[in-house]
C-alpha cells in the first residue's frame, strides 16, 4: 500500500508526524511506500534524530504550510505548494492510495473536495469519528466537514457511516440514531425533523432521535448530526472528560491519605484513561470524496499518527469507497420504491 | 413573595415536587405563599405522608397533565386545565410572581410565551442554564427553548444572559463567548458568522468564538448558542461526566486493593460529585417572557425543586426583567450609533 502523510500538518509537526511515520513503518509491513510531504531538510533532520532510514520512505519537498487562521478554500487556491495540497495531488495522480493529515481540517476537506471530487451520488464530504461507548465504539458523523448541512446530505452520511460501521467495525446492519433534543419523534429543529423523515422513509436501520445520554448508555452504531453539532459534541465530550479527570486529580492529591488511596487504585484510573484516549483511534476518515483521506487530531502524538496510518490501511483493504457507491445506489432505489 | 409550583411536572411528581416545596418552605421565610397546581387529593396525600402543613400553602386543583410526548403548543391549546397552564395563569393574573416547573419544557415555554407574552424588545424566549467551570460558574444560553434561532435572537440572548450573570452571579461587565467550531473569527456556520458580526458591532463585552475546551478551562461568563446546540451541549456534558464516573466505579470495584484505595480517597470523589451535581443549581430561568418562569430538570429531586424555588426568589429580588428591558434599550442605542 502506498500512503502519503502531510508531514507538516499538526500542532507538533514535523516532530510527531515523523515519529509516527517511523512507528507505522516498523509495525505495518503492508505499507510498501510512505510518502512524506513537507520541508525536506526539516523532515530529514527529524528522521536523523530518530536515527531511522527506510527505503519505503519518499520525501516530496514542499515550500508552504497552511496556518490555522487561514480560510480553508483560500488556502487551497493560494498555497498550491503546501504540504496538504501536494499530498492530495499525489492521491489524485495515483502515486498514493490514501492521504493522512493532522493539519488544518478545513484545508484537507477543501483540497480533497476540489481535487478529488465527490463519489458518485454524494454531494458533500463528512468526517466520521469514533466515540468509545460503555461497551464498544460508535461512529459519529459528521464531525465537522459540513457545517451548513441539508437533510439530503444527512441521508448520504447515514449510508456512508453505515458502510464504515459494517466493514471497519464489523457491525451487521448497523443501527442509526439522529442526534436531537428530545427522544420523541416530534421533537427537534426544522432541520432534524426533515432529516428524520428522510431516514424513516428509507430502508436504513434507523432507530429515531437520540440524546446525550444515549451516546454512551444505550448507544446506536451510528450517530448522525450536522457538522456543526458533531464538532461541538466531540469537543464537549473531550473537554468534559478531561475536566472531570483534572478535578479528581486535584482533589486526590489534597491529603496524604487520599494520595495513598489513589496509589492503591491507580490501575482503575489507568484503565479508564486508556479507554478514553483518542490516540488509540488515530484518525477520522473523511467520507464522500473520491479518494481516501484520514484526518488526525491537530495535537496528534506519534502514537495517534501511527494509528491514523493504520486507519488508512483498513480503509484501503476494506474497499470502503466502492462499497459506499454501491450501498448508496441500493438505498436510493429502495427510497424511490418507498415513496411510490 | 408569592410563587406557584407546577406540582404535577417532572418524572417523579408529585412526590418530589411536594417534598421540594416542603424543604423550600422550611428554609425560605421570604416565601409568603406557595401555590401548588395539580390533582388536589394526590397533593394532599403527599403532604400528609410528610406530615407537613403550612398556612402558606395553597392548592389550586387541576385535572390535566402535559405528557412528555405531547406537542408543546398543542398541549397548551388543548389542555387548558393542565397544572402548568393554570400555574402560568396565576402569574398572568398577578396571583403569583413566578412559576416553577420540572415538567415538559416545551409546554412551559409555550404556555408562558402565549399567556405572558414577551418583554419589550425581545422576540423569543431562551433558557439560561448554569455550568460549573474549573473555578466558578458560567451561564449557557439558550439551553433549548428556541431550536430555530436567528442571529438577532442571539443578540437578545446575549443581553439577557449578561444581565443575569451580573445581577445573580455578581460578575461585573460579564464576558461573552459564542459557541462555534474553531476559535478563529473566520470559522463557524453561516449562522454563527452572522451572529458574530452582530455581537462584535455592539457594546457587549464579546470575546469571540469559543470551543468545547474553553467551556471549563478558559471560561467566559456567558456562553451563547442556539437552543439546539445548547441543549445538546448540556446533555453531552451530563452524559460524559456520568459515564466517566460510572466507568471509574466499575474499575475501582474490581479488586479488594482498589476498593481500599477508593475508600481512603472517598472524600475526593464526593467533592467532585458535589461540584457537578445539577441539584445544587436547581432550575434554569426562562428569559424573555414577561413574567418569571424557572425550568427545573425533569428528573428533579426534592433538593433540586427546593433550589429551583430559591432561583425564583433571587429572580424576583434582583428585578431581572425590568433590568433586561433597560439593558436592551441601552445596547440597542449603542448599536444604532455604531452603524452610523
Amino acid at each position: 500500500m502506498k500512503i502519503v502523510l502531510d508531514a507538516m500538518g499538526g500542532d507538533h509537526a514535523p516532530a510527531n508526524t515523523i515519529a509516527g511515520a517511523v512507528l507505522a513503518l516498523k509495525e505495518y509491513s503492508k505499507v510498501s511506500r510512505l510518502i512524506l510531504t513537507g520541508d525536506e531538510p526539516l523532515l530529514r533532520a527529524e528522521l536523523a534524530k530518530l536515527n531511522y532510514s527506510d527505503p519505503r520512505i519518499e520525501i516530496v519537498h514542499t515550500t508552504q504550510v497552511v496556518a490555522m487562521e487561514d480560510q480553508a478554500i483560500d488556502a487551497v487556491r493560494r498555497k498550491k505548494d503546501s504540504s496538504i495540497s501536494r499530498a492530495v495531488d499525489l492521491v489524485k495522480n495515483g502515486d498514493a492510495e490514501a492521504v493522512v493529515s493532522a493539519g488544518h481540517t478545513g484545508a484537507a476537506v477543501a483540497a480533497t473536495t476540489i481535487k478529488l471530487r465527490m463519489l458518485e451520488g454524494i454531494e458533500r464530504p463528512g468526517i466520521a469519528s469514533y466515540i468509545p461507548t460503555e461497551k464498544s465504539t460508535c461512529v459519529l458523523m459528521d464531525a465537522g466537514a459540513n457545517v451548513d448541512a441539508r437533510p439530503e446530505h444527512m441521508f448520504q452520511y447515514a449510508v456512508m457511516a453505515s458502510v464504515l460501521a459494517e466493514y471497519v467495525l464489523g457491525y451487521k446492519n448497523p443501527t442509526i440514531g439522529l442526534m436531537s433534543i428530545g427522544g420523541e419523534d416530534v421533537k427537534g429543529s426544522e432541520f432534524t425533523k426533515e432529516t428524520f423523515k428522510l431516514l424513516k422513509n428509507s430502508s436504513l436501520n434507523f432507530r429515531g432521535n437520540i440524546e446525550g445520554h444515549d451516546l454512551f448508555e444505550n448507544p446506536v452504531d451510528v450517530v448522525l448530526c450536522d457538522g456543526f453539532t458533531g464538532n461541538v459534541v466531540l469537543k464537549t465530550i473531550e473537554a468534559t472528560a478531561s475536566t472531570v479527570f483534572r478535578a479528581l486529580k486535584r482533589e486526590l492529591l489534597k491529603t496524604p491519605i487520599r494520595k495513598l488511596g489513589t496509589w492503591l487504585a491507580r490501575g482503575a484510573f489507568r484503565a479508564v484513561r486508556a479507554r478514553t484516549n483518542y490516540e488509540n483511534y488515530g484518525g477520522c476518515p473523511l467520507l464522500g470524496v473520491n479518494g481516501i483521506c484520514i484526518i488526525a487530531h491537530g495535537s496528534s502524538s506519534p502514537l495517534a499518527i501511527k494509528n491514523a496510518i493504520r486507519v488508512a490501511t483498513e480503509f484501503i483493504e476494506q474497499r470502503i469507497n466502492p462499497r459506499i457507491v454501491e450501498a448508496l445506489r441500493d438505498y436510493n432505489a429502495s427510497r424511490v420504491k418507498g415513496s411510490e
